[in-house]
């Protein structure tokens, strides 16, 4: 079996992840292209080697530079802060070599489109990890939507809700402060970017965005707790987003209802095992939304389990995301979503921000 | 028991529902003051006397007029068309009888304003039927607001959506004609209703409304399909409303959220017999979103029923709204909502339809 | 339109609801005959004057044989204590005058045996009161299932659990006195009931029946606070029933599953405006459990709600009751459950107590 | 980090996901002890090699005796077809080896006896790998069972349930073949070993057990559809317990309650992020099922997940496994379950089928 050397910059949280993620993938997907652990970064040599020796990497690196560099090192994942991004995907391009990189992509709106510049110059595989939308449900909710089996959408309300800045006496940290660990720069751009996987790009928004805590203790909060916006798609759909990290009760909810003329979708991160349809497809009687539980009949569902029900997990998620890059070094076909998602997802983040501010709709650019 | 005698003017659907209730309530509720069927009026008189004998009223009326004046009915129920609905009210209040009156109450905000006015003029009590409200578990969503149970609101999310005009081919009616009829004037009042009573008085909309299927079988669509809402209540909390009647699969989504610094809740109407609360008030192991089925420990629950879970119906609100309105005629306690709820209501409606073409953020005066 | 005058014998809490159903019945479903409230009677006359008045009947009767020979009542329900049961419906049947009577029907298995005997000499209308097999999710169960679309029954699953007694300090009562207060006494009917409409008779049980808490606040337990049984029907299949008092959490815990070899159906009162069904009817990945609000598309659905989802509530149950039972009357076709449909119940009822003690397998003779 | 080598002995179905666990579980857990992934084997060398390269061994054996004496090999994952787990086992503790055993531990009774005693004479870890009893869930059930949460336990239903031959149509294969493949020797452990760890040993059963579809397409069937038995538990609670593989709609159906007299639990694999838990700890107002979600707060949930809510899946629960075997080989503490527990499982299965032949209650002498 073909062999690839894969190099993790940054070992914490989400290094992490993409680190076990690469070393099941293989015997998971039973994947043509067999990722090898070869090369690990981090903030300095020491954690690196910590990390190397935690995850099972062959080296580790002094730094990201001599990672992206190494010869051994033949496609990069991108988990380090998001200040880093740019350089190390810039750097990793002008190698071609290809890369995937956590959401969201750059800390500015500049940044981001720089970063699509240089994947696009260099033509070789670029992925952005909005690993929610990698669930069998959400997979089969996009392709019961380009089956147009629900008909044409007419609604569409997305959230990603969390709590765990609901008490207000819950201590300022690192994530209060800076516009990139806010809500719209953090959880915003997971449901964005499915809002734009399942509806299609987004013609206008008005929103509001808003700091409901702004002292707690140990210091100032300088960034949001929540936001709202109404959205307009080019398709002309209606939509609505919310984002909080202070929706009490609220743990991972990142969630969408989808309405159209035939059908409607409903999903709800906290139960991703399940997908709720509901068709218009028999007498009367016997409509109902249908709680369909994930399994061999839906895209990317885990080899592993024979049957449905078996449950998927956070971190599944985040091995089907290795598979699916993996499979897109191995054809040349880059798979949704690219840096141009990630681009359009920020451009969205950035026109709620100026329409919060102004009180008036902002148009989106196409990218 | 001191009786009362009871006029409804109109025996079409929520006719009959009031009828039912004012027959069932003394013995359901064993109400101190007990209705007397005493007269009912229609648009024929011969109608009129249809529903004397299907309802067990004593006398039909010729037209609203007899009914109004006639001295054996001292308090009236109006379930006629909106367009009667100000005469009705203002003649009743000018003979100082009560009045119980559906919604919504005028049809255009100066009408409502005139009915406000003569009520308040005659001092009796005036009751805009909003039933949804009445539900055990949305009056115990109120008391766990007014107890400061959740904490501080901090967000605001209401819907209510049906999925009778879903389907495009279903054929232009009545109901696809006129402002009143329109999803903004027929199902909005009910949500924006609850947002008042649960959150407060709003301070603005942001609003977008839509027809989305302009002609149908049989005609051209005049009035709106959906419409959504960003709002700011007086205190400051953030909100959203939704409204649709193409909303597939929902059949009675009368629905909402809301977030507290120290807990939160949801509501279904579709389930209507749950509160779902959640309450920081334990270990972290122990928290999670609790459904509590109405019972007698809830304001309201049907004392038929001595245990919880038993399960509260649609007509049980109408019997509800029926016992609030006699204790308000005994104790001269006018109860919520009043024609001045009704009117905030009706200002919200028409402050959207205004931001909704202007694209711009909408005040509300409080009345 | 004709009238019937309706006599009841019995006026606390199922009295009551006969009562105010059928002060109901009549605009509710616009039923063809019309009851007239015509008389009720009490333990004493005192109670029986309180209650004619509360519950707006015509006159009280000095004692239930006043009551049925009075030549103004023309139909009877019995909702008075068990004892009584007998003797009322024997009297009502001599006079030719059909009877609705609470469950479970008689104190023991000869005294129900000699009601059945009574019943089918007059001939007339005689029907149990096992009221929660009216809602429009199991009347639509037992349409499904006639209608095979579930295909062959290959398991059935039934509860009647509540938890008014799971707390061992709640005090003894009447509740706990006498057999036919216990669980199989007074929840076990109801489930039996189901399972004979949904499945069909029962060939043998072995049951287990327990009383947990044989001591209480104020004194010994004579009776028991749970049941289970395994039941073989007389078509073959395998079933389970269980019965308690004490199953904490539970407040209307009347549930059932029912699998076939086509698909399945569940329904719980605790939510009994919803019934889910699974079909496997389409492709694998859009297969699921529906859940299916009642509404007009399903058998009873009351006639006030335009659209499903509006919610049935305890009440309407026993209003739904007095309709099938003016039909019956009407029509002279007895509708389910007859008294004999009862006396199989009850015969389960023994034979699981009969079961319990000896440990082994009991058979039911067809009636 | 010490490391200590692996030896799979079986690649398919099993075999594959503990090879998975196995190279997840270091870093995902950071665990002390370290698998080194040295040897697998298959039923054939070839098939090994395959299995080798395609899970990431270092080696693979010429059959299951190589691997068991490799000194390479320090600790044996048991997951070829049952009739070989008796030897394997017995040569690995007479080596003194660790042993995890998949489930269920021996084909007979007496063969599950003999690796009892192998295992006691050695003193080395001996585990059965019920991996459903691993969720977090379900170890959170057990916690609050042992703190007295719920008070003493009244009641206990659990149920494996699924739908891979509900479908009369579907054709015989080695499923359908072997008392050890059926659905009391396929499913029925799993449950059983639930019931066992959270109320505690069982005293006797009464027992049905049946084939339904006799014949399928492709040949005779000659082991069980479904079963059920009602549980006597050592401490006295009553108990239901239902296996089929013919339960139209349930995908993984392993789900149980369990009634207290202080509170009670509710759990289905089928969303196995999930707890219901009721508390009678509060106002009458507020007392629900509330649906915990698992998170950091519960046993054994993964570090991954920063925060609850983010879901745990089938395969994680084979890494929680893997982590409790080399913690148990690590401190020589063996976790639960034990050999010991799995012969009490077979105990069971066998005295439910000599139950379904007797129509006896059966009792089980404790092991």
């Amino acid at each position: 079996m073909p062999e690839i050397g894969i190099g993790i910059v940054g070992g914490g949280y989400m290094g992490k992840a993409h680190a076990v993620a690469m070393s099941s993938v293989g015997a998971v997907f039973d994947t043509e292209l067999r990722p090898r652990l070869e090369m690990i970064s981090a903030s300095t040599p020491m954690s690196a080697e910590k990390y190397r020796a935690a995850y099972g990497f062959k080296r580790a690196a002094r730094d990201w530079q001599e990672l992206v560099e190494d010869p051994g090192v033949e496609a990069i994942v991108i988990a380090s802060p998001q200040a880093t991004h740019r350089a190390v995907a810039e750097a990793a391009f002008s190698l071609g070599k290809p890369v995937l990189c956590e959401k969201p992509m750059g800390g500015t709106l500049a940044e981001s489109e720089a970063m699509v510049a240089a994947a696009e110059k260099c033509g070789c595989v670029n992925m952005v990890g909005f690993n929610y939308i990698r669930t069998p449900a959400t997979q089969y909710a996009r392709q019961i939507l380009s089956e147009g089996a629900i008909g044409e959408i007419t609604w569409f309300r997305g959230e990603h809700t969390e709590d765990f800045y609901a008490d207000p006496e819950a201590p300022a940290s690192w994530r209060t402060e800076g516009e990139a660990n806010g809500t719209m720069g953090d959880l915003a751009p997971h449901m964005i970017n499915a809002a734009l996987a399942l509806v299609g790009p987004v013609r206008s928004v008005m929103a509001e965005v808003e700091c409901i805590h702004t002292t707690r203790p140990g210091g100032e909060v300088t960034n949001d707790d929540q936001g709202q916006m109404m959205v307009r798609f080019e398709n002309g759909v209606m939509g609505h987003l919310h984002f909080s990290r202070v929706a009490t009760g609220r743990k991972m909810g990142y969630a969408y209802e989808i309405a159209g003329t035939k059908g409607a979708i409903r999903f709800d991160q906290e139960d991703q095992s399940a997908l709720w349809l509901y068709l218009r497809d028999g007498p009367d009687a016997q409509l109902g939304f249908r709680k369909i539980l994930t399994g061999p009949a839906h895209p990317d569902y885990l080899p592993f389990c024979q049957g449905p029900g078996h449950g998927t997990g956070y971190q599944d998620q985040i091995i089907i995301e290795a598979k699916d890059f993996l499979e897109a070094i191995r054809t040349g076909n880059p798979l949704w979503p690219t840096f141009r998602d990630g681009l359009d997802v920020k451009r969205i983040v950035d026109a709620a921000m100026r329409s919060s501010r102004t009180k008036t709709w902002q148009s989106i650019q196409p990218t």
